[in-house]
């Protein structure tokens, strides 16, 4: 099961809103409803995102291809301000329409050998997620106990990547290595994915999965059936702080209280190193039907007051380790971040 | 609207478990079906599950009323030990039961008599509990702030009881006092009491209030949303310990870690002082269906493992304090629990 797939001028996305009860293909021509897809969580996951939109800036350069080559690169600069546009958070999405919009101006080269380029780079940035995720998992499943039960929040697995996944990379390299006796998945309300995705992906590969409601993680601490949390991404600051699913942030502090290591799994496309602390990442803010709706079913009143901001912020100081396709991270965050990433910036 | 309603043989209880969609009511005249949905939470709540279990003992009074006085006493227990088993978590079940219980001998008087007697014990637990809910209001209310935002989790309102309710019951008086600002109310998972029955209590009541997910609990306390908490309890150990419903320990240790007041009210009849503590308290594992499905959707793998304990323990430690009909407990819990209700047992 492929998350995403690019040939031949289609881009094909499996829609994440319909799992698991439908496994439907979409097939994409054009950037615009690749737009559409990545705001409407068709494709979702921070890496999936910047995969995506790489591919989406591929669309749009075959639909642009018999402009001239300034047309053609205006009309890739909207693309890339439209496709910039359609979720704020992660940071992988601007990080890769970046990497796309510096082989624009293509110095010395055809219109043709820009496309090529451009297409070349979409497939790499899919092709390196999915190393760094295998490195991940490699270097990651060392901080992992034998025997251990671990928690996770929403989906950072290979449905939110290019394949294998981040904190579900780090657990599948730790289930290959015998050391995971269950994964805990929270249901991650509102739109569910660990309860349609995280679930449907380990029972897939057949790694033990328990599901519990969000407000059952205090209680499965206390039971002392977690001995570890492992959660993705989608930004983190230069000092460490991490911006991740609604719902993150209060596990930190779960996990804290009842003192269990706390990782957060995350390829260095992940840390914007321009924003120094977690209080300038942009939190979006999504449809109130989320909350008000499960399905087509109402939930509380229709018109009942609800707020559905989709990320919330850890705070470094409730992180135990940050886990990158480069190493480990440990407090000191704001000095290990910075001498770990210096060359890439 | 009224949870519970009983006339001339027939109890009537609001369907909780179709609001707010539906507007129900259901008529019993035996206690067998009230058991049932007692077990089906149609009536939910620590307190209204003791009321109705009350009636229901007087349907069962009814049903026996043309047996000798032995056989009426028989059929009486069997009722009593076949409500007891409905729901194992609220201790106001048990104590309602034990009231009536009690009148069983009655020494000296005619089985019409003693019916009577029932029927107005019954009546008695009800007037009684609306009673303490007042109560618990004026007392409470006293230690919320002007202008309070307050966080609240299930539903511990008056469809959790004879009317007003325990938690909502403190806020509706000090919402009428002028000192709520707007109340955050828990979805609740599995069975969303808080999106369910909460909002639309005091949307029905014109009381300012936000749902939103139970995982956005630790987001809002840390953008200040918050300035309290305060939630019902099923059962209250010797020792301050309180089971209440799923979520709350957790929601208690984030209000900890965000120092802010946590409160939990409840009548005299929800302190079970034959339980030194908590861990004694036997929590209700539900169906599974509960936690895979969400009305008739299945949000996950059919055959997905999941766990559905429908409460859970908060430690005294974390309670600033226990708003009881006999007045504010804070610690020292063991001692202060003891000293304010010791003329009851």
């Amino acid at each position: 099961m492929q998350t995403i797939q690019y040939n031949n001028g289609k881009l094909v996305l499996l829609d994440q809103t319909l799992l698991p009860n439908t496994v439907n293909y979409v097939e994409y021509d054009n950037y615009l409803d690749v737009g559409v897809a990545i705001q409407r969580m068709v494709v979702r996951g921070a890496p999936a995102i910047g995969v995506a939109a790489a591919y989406a800036l591929v669309l749009a350069a075959n639909e642009y291809k018999d402009l001239s080559l300034i047309e053609f690169k205006d009309g890739m600069k909207k693309a890339i301000a439209y496709l910039a546009k359609s979720r704020p958070t992660a940071v992988n999405l601007f990080w890769a329409l970046e990497r796309m919009e510096r082989l624009l101006p293509g110095e010395g080269l055809s219109k043709q050998e820009i496309i090529q380029s451009l297409e070349k780079e979409a497939r790499e940035i899919e092709l390196e997620d999915l190393r760094m995720n295998k490195m991940m998992g490699e270097i990651g499943q060392e901080l992992i106990g034998p025997n251990s039960n671990v928690l996770t929040h929403c989906n950072a697995g290979a449905l939110a990547t290019a394949g294998f996944g981040t904190a579900l990379g780090v657990i599948r390299a730790a289930f290959a290595n015998g050391k995971i006796k269950r994964v805990y998945a929270d249901e991650t309300r509102p739109l569910l994915q660990g309860a349609r995705l995280t679930v449907f992906e380990l029972m897939e590969d057949g790694i033990p999965v328990t599901l519990i409601t969000d407000n059952m993680a205090a209680y499965c601490m206390r039971q002392r059936l977690i001995d570890c949390v492992i959660v993705g991404a989608d930004r983190i600051a230069a000092n460490g702080d991490v911006a991740n699913k609604i719902g993150t942030y209060g596990l930190a502090v779960l996990a804290q209280f009842h003192k269990l290591p706390f990782y957060v799994a995350a390829p260095y496309s992940t840390f914007d190193l321009n924003i120094a602390t977690g209080d300038e990442i942009p939190i979006e803010e999504r449809d109130y039907l989320e909350v008000r709706k499960i399905g087509k079913n109402w939930i509380t009143p229709k018109e009942a007051d609800v707020i559905n901001p989709a990320f919330d912020i850890t705070p470094a100081k409730l992180i135990t380790a940050i886990i990158t396709d480069q190493g480990i991270i440990k407090p000191d965050y704001q000095k290990n971040i910075k001498g770990l990433f210096s060359y890439e910036y």
